[in-house]
């Protein structure tokens, strides 16, 4: 049994997951290492032994036994004592740091969805997950660009949201990676309010007291009534009333540039952004250490580093392993 | 003659802005005291008896002197000794603070038209604007939504750049106040290099040495390659290289959401942002009390405050001068 403190440092921590580690029982939570060839197996490695990890949770990391352990006598780390291994067959010793390789995209995959059916069946909690390599992944014949898509398929479900969670700023995406002149045709009343909707029942179990959200609007000054761009009342202004009606506190639309301004950012828990940068640009400013990726709309609860595969730093010792803390402190709030 | 002080306060001043301040010749300032009805009257009574102001230049208040002695009894403030007041027939007494009103709209821009003047003919070093109201400049029958309009207007140009600066951040935006959907077509190489020569001429006074620039992408992660969308390859590509050609030390297209993460933010004196909401949103995120407003491309320096009218707590003695006292700040440095 790992010693349980009272007073766990993280400030990411809502009540429930305080009662959590004050039990006997502590959540296990699936850690994949992603691409080998990058910093996952190196931070995987640093947060499964982590002692703020441990009073919180029962971390379990998923990847090749071979490959953790290569990486742990390099930099002289200690291998966790739980590890779970779906592809006793990976040739750690084939593995290149900082490098696409087919055969990591493949393995990586594997153990994403070693950790999705864990959820599922109810042996794990939640799952945090380290970067992915897209070309690595295309290379090994994975179908999928990344997590989300993976995790939506195998999940079943469409209309998956990213939320970006970090104690100061929490931004959800109502569009993501796609060209900025196709934003305004993937806009509908129904996809805002979705996101909205999904974006409260998170902050309900992160943030203290009912959280009041914030709707961005598309156009500078939110189109300044009408004057440039009418994204604002043909998509933004029903869904705050949709929303309302659903018994979410909810303001909208905002004008973009002040919606970050410290007295919105005390004013809001957080933030519905029609597309990628209107979110990113603001979370990344002022939460960049420290954020965290959250997948909302799947029936399990899954959680991310903020940061890539960094290949030009992989198995050297240089990575920090604060965002995998921050990402397996939310997965324990938000499971519990 | 005002004291002077060879330790000015504010970190806003380059080098040149110092040795003015230490010369026996102040640059002289106007300050257009905006629209009427707003916080700028207030404001600008605060600004021309500060004490950091006074040190530096000699500031120049344009308005109604009745309505200044009103707003000044109101307050309880003082008026300052060098007012300019080409309205002596304006109705002080009919001012309701926080309404729009005609007569207010024609008024104030005829304070910014005299600021215009005497910053052409040499009688003032540059002009520092505070806030008009847009709908009651339409009711006055002035032909401009704003300042930056009407100055383009009075001198006679096109092309001039909003640059928005603090210490910590300077953006300057290829477009501004136009709808999301307007943006890519607006865009063209020639913007680009242009807005990316201004700021770079403005960052060289500035800022210490010669400054690094950035210009951002357009869509997520810059188009990750063209996977979505194509205004990367089209035209920051070629800006930047077109830049670089003429001597500015500059990088891009940067991937929009980390551009403002804290190593960017050191590694580049400013930012060359493609649309409004791009370059606005991280700058009142992290900027919002302290921001200075610039016009470049015009033949005479101005800067602005970098908020609204405010009516809402307009002659109440609430609102802070800080903004226009680094406006001030930032119009003596660009000017001597």
């Amino acid at each position: 049994m790992v010693p349980v403190s009272k007073k766990p440092r993280s400030s990411h921590l809502a009540p429930r997951a305080r009662r959590a580690s004050a039990s006997t029982e502590l959540p296990v939570i699936a850690i994949t290492i992603g691409d080998p060839a990058g910093i996952g197996p190196e931070i995987a490695l640093r947060a499964g032994v982590d002692r703020a990890v441990l009073k919180l949770c029962k971390p379990v990391l998923i990847g090749s036994r071979a490959l953790l352990a290569r990486v742990a006598r390099t930099l002289k780390l200690r291998v966790p004592k739980d590890v779970f291994d779906p592809t006793s067959e990976f040739a750690a010793a084939d593995v290149t740091p900082g490098t696409v390789q087919a055969a990591n995209g493949a393995a990586a995959a594997r153990w994403v969805d070693a950790a999705i059916a864990g959820c599922r069946d109810g042996r794990f909690a939640a799952m945090v997950t380290c970067p992915l390599n897209k070309e690595a992944l295309a290379a090994g014949g994975v179908p999928f660009p990344g997590h989300t898509e993976l995790l939506a398929h195998r999940c079943g479900v469409s209309g998956e949201i990213m939320l970006m969670y970090d104690r100061k700023i929490a931004v959800a995406l109502v569009t993501v990676h796609q060209a900025y002149t196709s934003v305004p045709g993937s806009l509908s009343v129904e996809r805002i309010v979705h996101t909205g909707e999904l974006l409260a029942q998170a902050l309900r179990r992160l943030r203290k007291g009912e959280p009041r959200i914030a709707v961005l609007g598309l156009n500078p000054h939110a189109g300044e009534h009408g004057l440039f761009g009418n994204e604002e009342s043909r998509f933004v202004v029903p869904a705050v009333e949709e929303l309302r009606r659903r018994g979410v506190l909810c303001d909208g639309p905002l004008p973009p540039d002040t919606a970050f301004a410290p007295m919105n950012r005390k004013k809001y828990a957080g933030h519905v952004c029609l597309y990628h940068d209107q979110g990113l640009i603001p979370f990344k400013a002022l939460a960049f250490d420290d954020g965290v990726n959250v997948t909302l709309g799947l029936p399990i609860v899954r959680t991310s580093v903020d940061h890539g595969t960094a290949f030009d730093i992989a198995w050297q010792g240089k990575a920090t392993h604060r965002s995998l803390v921050s990402a397996l402190m939310l997965a324990v709030t938000l499971s519990t």
